[in-house]
């Protein structure tokens, strides 16, 4: 692991693991500072607090190896202890079902970063693979209260049109915690030049994710390709409001990706993605060191690479977390 | 009671009173064949159930004066019989959930109509009180079990835009079980001409309300009023397919019209009743009779009367129940 990986805080954005101690371990390898780890997709508030619970118990098993964060304090103390923290995120406010109180109840268990739907309509708004007909108004109530509790308002697997109106909603910056640009590849995944500049001249985050049916390679690409994606961001907004949202599904096989890809994990198909293969360079997540290599190799400055394997996401994780 | 009256098989609609035996001594008093009964606004799917279990106990204990149906046979002998068929319908599809199975549950436990949106937006689609995206994928999904299990589609509180796609989408006429033309009075519940012709068109039914805050003339409404209501939707599509759909909220207190005016119940403010009062002349589901009395004072022929008060009802429910 160079120096520069080693000493830097390396956060994660985005991780839809196959939660067990190895993840864990390969997080260790990985030199992660603190991972978004989803604990909620297509389930309702009981199930999601269950799987809460189990994640919990996941860590306090492992303690060694992880410890479970809520604050910027908290990362930079995993840091220090040679722990990744998880953070708890959700990728679908479906969980929140229609009582308002939920949120802070799921604030109170941890949870510090939610998207407003995955893929399709819900009560918030409508997902990117279907036709979007904007925020609720009961999405607004819902923004406004994760607002007051401190819980980041996630866009990624949002329709453009919600994505606007939830920027434009929120009192705090929002992010697309993991997507990566249309200009590369056109997918309904990926996001155009303009709504990369809206989110970001609003304040808002930008975590650049290497999933491969979303790259302009696919499943030939490399490590060197996912730097590209970064470049080809930086260049649109800068490096002060992107980072890491790798989306690795590491651990999981069809029945995961079949579940993902269904309306509510069982009914009509939204999209297939085939086989899908991390960048050769960065398959797994203990191999993040080659990130910072692959940074350095494209001729990015230190300064730039801290900001974007981790200061970026800890600023923006203060901003919003502290209420 | 007149013998015209007497003699037919009298429906309405859509009753969503305080249910009680109080209510029941009305029905039988209003001369009421058979009554479709709001179980369902807000609640989610397990409320639902409770609901139907407190409702299938009230007809037992009141099995003098009520008893549950579940087709139109069903309803033919609760007339011979002098009793009120209950007919559980809910205004909301909210209770479904995210689970298609929970329609042919529903169904099985006599579920025999169901709103697609109650105001504002759901899993399906969008209510009347908000600004409409159309019908979901999942909606779409939802309408095609809805017709597989014989549940009426009803439109009644939906959004125009979310209305005119499930009237394309269902493979079973649906209804506006509860409505009033907007050519009278303009309100977001009442419905365009253009509305009205067009469910008509595709086999719909019409259901015409009485509920004051969307007439004409408001709480100074007589039973003339709502004949008056009649005719202008006779004027538009003939009387071969609509009926009574009146929203007796009888026995309810302003505890109710907050609940069902407020977003799920309890949060954002989607319109304001101010008092409510139904007509004069039809204030309480005993007066039914003045009804049929004021529609013989306009002229009609028994025939259409015989048709509006509950013949055109019938045809419909047995088109879409029989699966």
């Amino acid at each position: 692991m160079s120096s520069l990986h080693g000493d830097s805080i390396v956060i994660d954005g985005l991780i839809i693991a196959k939660w067990d101690r190895s993840i864990f371990e390969d997080m260790k390898k990985g030199g992660l500072a603190a991972a978004s780890c989803t604990v909620s997709v297509w389930e309702g508030f009981q199930e999601t607090v269950n799987n809460i619970a189990d994640m919990k118990k996941l860590v306090r098993d492992n303690a060694e190896l992880v410890t479970l964060v809520r604050s910027t304090a908290d990362i930079r103390q995993a840091k220090k202890d040679g722990k990744t923290g998880i953070i708890l995120s959700f990728q679908n406010a479906h969980a929140i079902e229609d009582h308002l109180g939920n949120i802070e109840a799921f604030a109170d268990m941890g949870v510090r970063i939610v998207q407003l739907c995955y893929n399709t309509q819900n009560l918030v708004g409508t997902g990117c693979y279907e036709r979007d007909g904007g925020l609720s108004g009961y999405g607004r109530e819902v923004i406004e209260e994760m607002n007051r509790c401190g819980v980041i308002v996630d866009l990624s697997h949002v329709g453009a049109h919600t994505s606007e109106e939830a920027i434009l909603a929120s009192k705090k910056p929002v992010c697309y915690s993991h997507c990566l640009p249309s200009g590369l590849k056109e997918h309904p995944r990926n996001k155009s030049d303009a709504e990369l500049k809206f989110i970001a001249d609003h304040d808002g985050f930008i975590g650049v994710t290497m999933f491969s049916p979303f790259l302009k390679r696919g499943n030939e690409a490399t490590v060197h390709d996912y730097v590209e994606a970064f470049d080809y961001v930086i260049n649109l907004v800068g490096d002060d409001c992107i980072g890491i949202g790798s989306d690795f599904t590491q651990g999981y096989d069809k029945g995961f990706f079949d579940w993902i890809t269904h309306d509510k994990g069982r009914y009509r198909s939204l999209t297939k993605f085939g086989p899908v293969l991390n960048p050769e360079g960065i398959r797994t997540i203990g191999e993040f060191p080659n990130l910072t290599q692959a940074m350095e190799h494209a001729g990015w400055k230190a300064s730039r690479i801290e900001k974007v394997l981790g200061q970026n996401w800890m600023r923006f994780y203060d901003e919003v977390w502290n209420v």
